[in-house]
């Protein structure tokens, strides 16, 4: 059974605010906690409404009902877990290799989803402007399927950031130069702009390499790449000649 | 004014059933009203809370206010306007070229996402199979953000689809070539699979051609690609030396 007080907190961990106060945020999902499990995060309580995650122990893990976790989930139609870990210290930047640098990034789905692309192409920093949304934003964990035990994410001021490291910064823009046909290092920041506005004007002042994703459809009238699909490209032409 | 019947009406548009039944479907937003206007939808009728879009006809245009168009809105932030448009007959298939077929994509912010990905990269075609969501899912017309207008897509047995036409098959599998070395033609069929299951047994004893987009991350744990962001990646690698 949960609480009165457990549902109160695990509520409340759906406000950044509180997820700060209390340094927690929730999982949810066999596939997603068990990867939170393997790696460094440290559990607080799980809530299951079957008889698995035998490995955690028993004053950690209560089995709870369908209805006990429709209150507590997130998700519309939940999954039959729901864990409440601890936020981690962070970790110091990882200033080297390639970086992806968001610039107010403000969908969780998004976020989710290029942490997920990082992953898999093997980036193992993120730094993000202090107004990309909070990456234990529930919606946030839950895209990225596992991913987020796996890529340094940290919330920094982008510009002074960028401005310390001697490191090249790439940004797209409609100007830039033909992204297939330049010569991308393994060493540099790319920078993704807001859904909404793009790159912002104070960092598009300190980008090095202005890069374009040519269009091949109609020139006049397409609609631009969402971003997670046009951080798909750039990560893939990065990559494929490292 | 919003009459009780058109409330009915259109909140009966947000399932499947009822759209095929009146052969209407329902947009939002300014801008992807205005792509569906300037291109060939036939606009049943405009409602907005804003004195805009004086080129429709007053007649085909009803003034509302906030709480009328959150009454039949289907987003939780409603923007300004809504318009109902009659669902035009489907076009005979661009057999030719490069043509998306979709095995089963349920998402209906994939399925938008990538026709806005086919629009940018200059693809004609979709093709569907019947098990895929809609296409005028209110969901899917908003996430493709006006790129309905410019790209057909056809509702088919893939397997009879695929069957009778000369292309060559493409699709991704762990085991597939690594397609940034393969030879990429500009004819042929792109499968992208379902979401959970990939490409069914069925298709895949079809394929001509497996490729793989390699991964860089730690291989005994990285999750799949999302498959809009794989999409992207295959897309853009198709159309980059073309």
């Amino acid at each position: 059974m949960v609480s009165k007080n457990q549902i109160k907190l695990i509520s409340s961990l759906h406000q950044k605010k509180q997820r700060f106060a209390n340094q927690l945020f929730f999982a949810e999902g066999v596939k997603v906690i068990q990867e939170l499990l393997q790696s460094n995060f440290e559990l607080e309580h799980l809530y299951t409404t079957l008889n698995d995650f035998e490995a955690v122990q028993p004053s950690k893990r209560t089995l709870i009902n369908e209805q006990e976790l429709k209150k507590i989930s997130a998700l519309t139609t939940p999954n039959s877990c729901l864990a409440v870990f601890k936020i981690p210290a962070e970790n110091k930047v990882i200033d080297s290799g390639l970086i992806v640098a968001l610039d107010d990034i403000r969908d969780p789905g998004n976020l989710g989803t290029i942490l997920r692309l990082c992953d898999w192409f093997g980036i193992k920093q993120i730094v993000c402007s202090k107004e990309t949304v909070d990456i234990y934003n529930p919606k946030v964990v839950q895209a990225t399927m596992g991913s987020i035990a796996r890529v340094n994410v940290n919330y920094v001021d982008l510009k002074t950031f960028i401005n310390q490291t001697n490191l090249p910064v790439f940004g797209t823009f409609m100007d830039g130069e033909n992204i297939y046909q330049s010569n991308l290092p393994q060493n540099g920041i790319i920078v993704m702009g807001n859904e909404a506005n793009g790159i912002s004007a104070e960092i598009e002042n300190i980008v090095t390499s202005r890069l374009t994703i040519p269009r091949f459809g109609d020139l006049q009238k397409t609609e631009s790449l969402n971003v997670a699909t046009a951080t798909a490209i750039i990560l893939s032409e990065f990559k494929r000649n490292s």
